[in-house]
């Protein structure tokens, strides 16, 4: 049994848009047991979604379709699958219905356009769209499973958890595989390799599988067993392990989210916690805001991106900044001392880097970051270099003082001033 | 002519990497006329390879392989289009000395299996890669074109640019498609097709192309003429007229970014700005950042998530907010008048909204945002409802705060106080 994935829309082919709906899928179906075996792009045409479907059903169980279903022209699926299945839209009143108190709680007017996305192929089962206006759809066809989906990715992925995979594992009966991830900051996905090597040698003697899945900032380390849950203690025991090895970068496991287990961190001491930003702008704050309720204990910052501001609003000194520079251990930790005092918080974190592409030097290149954490006991700083890329200097900063603060409520840093 | 990108890689089906070369790959060949009309995605098995060349064989002229060609056991790509093209691997001296010269260079054993990837098909033109050690193989037959590249993008696309894209267009004497894209702010795709309808059937009638393509908070349309550069005149007087009829929602063409042109009008005018915010927590001045040399504008900002820090901060009254509270208009106009004042700025921002999931009420539901712009004549504020995804509404209030600053310089806008 496996699935395929068809992707529409023009964008993705002329490299507009990169298809992380595929991946998104590819790894959510692999999570619940099912391989993906092909992908296919193709463009709003109708040649090419008939002959793609046709190709589909040929040599794949599940076909998962997205994107086309939009209420503009350019948008067919709907009525090429009436085509393929041989069906006809009819109007869904319940989707008619949600589409329509769509449209009045946001106070917009609804058109015909959006009207005919209630229109749907008799012979599917439909699939409320609880995020946006387009509906899903559920077409059976020799035992075989065609879902068309919107390609807008929250909309997609919403409908996915709400109710579409539920539905999958049901109709397929898969045997489940279990899987358990655990997460790591700060760390890259080699380094880390090189330090699990005997953990992983062992891990894989036991039959187990192992995935490191890197993206910016943050590694999961992913273990899976095909014989299921009865596997669930041997696993927990082997990412503990991984944990008591490496405190300092371990955060979470599965879907935890680093800002929110500070947050929980926080909250549980009762304690609150601001910003100082210069480089990220504000991105440390908007990290903190991610999470629902994180009013409990993240008061709010300063964003010093001027020298005058820093001066002003967090206390740094003309003359600190004349000896030292904006991107200095002195800066930060006057930013940090400053943020604690003037926003009345428990913990202030404050940061100062060189994202560039400008503003590099010898002594100081560009991705050059300080980062300090004033805590209610004193003050830490450290520095961290994070290469030559805006946007990734950007982000990594944000999880690294994310991480700091962790560690830092924790007691688990060495960095000590 | 049109072209078909085939991925081979597990990695790719199954989510662990996003599929980032066939998008480069799509818009390359777009640049250069030549449309990609399918793309298909596969792991390292024979069969699927077999039948995906066969298939792109039969609809397309040019094809693009990407992957499966590492010196691992994994990797049988090569092996493949042996079988395919009914050909024998055979050493290729300059491949062998230049793979033998890579090696050495970094001083490090060259292995069998690295000697082995310079055995290539005898019936294919080789093409080095002078940034790795798979080479790539043009074949041709029945005057079609496939190319093997390594699935490594930088090797990839490196090679592209040697000589590849040079060579296709020698080959298939393509002549150009043209592009030229609008973007749109603060306007749903399906409101932006009603209000373009009348345009988009003479865009249409005119034997031009027409795509919408939406992503949270923006739609950009695209119009596309295979007639080439010739139309360009005649696209842009369509494309002006979008921006008559619609100027508080386009902000710019092709790849231009919000921030970057709001930071444009600010600097022509040498005018700063800086922020106030609650919801966003610090998501504007992050998105300001993100344009490098953003520092000549942006001063910094205020996130005054507390009511404690906004009046603190920003100076808004204890009475204002117990009277109207935290997301009205007589406290957002109150945060952007402060933050005008204490961050010493021409412009202020200020938002505060209801993100949810809790918080909202029947008077203020969630989703609700105020928006005010504090500027150098006055300050007018706006109230939204961007729905019940937190996510999403924190994303739209960004965009929408952006462009109603973008609207207040140049005086666009209507709501005035």
């Amino acid at each position: 049994m496996h699935a395929e994935i068809i992707s529409i829309g023009d964008e993705l082919l002329i490299g507009q848009t990169v298809n992380t709906n595929a991946s998104w899928l590819g790894s959510t179906l692999g999570l619940i047991g099912i391989p993906v075996k092909w992908g296919v792009t193709i463009a709003d045409g109708r040649i090419e979604i008939l002959e793609t479907i046709e190709n589909a059903f040929k040599r794949s169980d599940l076909i998962l379709v997205t994107g086309g279903l939009g209420p503009t022209k350019d948008d067919i699926t709907k009525q090429v699958l009436c085509e393929f299945f041989d069906t006809e839209l009819v109007m869904n009143e319940e989707a008619l219905e949600r589409i329509t108190s769509y449209f009045t709680a946001r106070g917009r007017e609804m058109l015909e356009v959006n009207r005919q996305q209630a229109a749907l192929p008799a012979s599917c089962t439909v699939i409320q769209n609880h995020h946006g206006t387009a509906c899903g759809m559920w077409f059976e066809k020799e035992g075989k499973v065609l879902i068309s989906l919107p390609g807008v990715p929250y909309e997609m992925k919403g409908m996915m958890q709400d109710s579409i995979l539920d539905l999958i594992q049901e109709k397929f009966n898969v045997k489940s595989v279990y899987h358990k991830t655990i997460l790591t900051t700060g760390i890259g996905e080699s380094y880390l390799a090189d330090q699990m090597k005997d953990w992983e040698n062992r891990i894989r003697a036991n039959g187990f599988g192992l995935a490191y899945l890197p993206s910016p900032g943050i590694v999961k380390l992913r273990i899976s067993s095909d014989r299921g849950e009865q596997d669930a203690l041997e696993i927990d025991r082997f990412l503990a392990e991984v944990e008591q090895s490496l405190p300092k970068h371990v955060f979470g496991y599965e879907n935890d989210n680093l800002s929110d287990v500070v947050g929980r961190l926080l909250l549980s001491k009762k304690h609150t916690v601001g910003t100082v930003e210069s480089c990220t702008g504000g991105g440390i704050g908007n990290y903190f805001i991610s999470i629902p309720g994180s009013s409990a204990y993240f008061q709010g910052g300063f964003v010093t991106y001027s020298n005058a501001l820093k001066m002003k609003l967090a206390g740094v000194s003309e003359q600190t900044l004349r000896n030292f520079g904006a991107v200095s251990e002195e800066t930060v930790i006057e930013m940090a001392l400053g943020g604690q005092k003037n926003l009345e918080v428990d913990y202030c974190i404050s940061v100062s880097g060189i994202a560039g592409p400008d503003g590099g030097s010898n002594e100081k290149p560009v991705g050059t970051v300080w980062i300090a954490v004033a805590h209610p006991d004193g003050i830490l700083a450290k520095k961290f270099n994070f290469g030559d890329n805006r946007e990734r200097t950007l982000q990594m900063t944000i999880f690294a003082a994310m991480n700091l603060l962790r560690c830092t409520i924790l007691k688990i840093v060495d960095e000590k001033k």
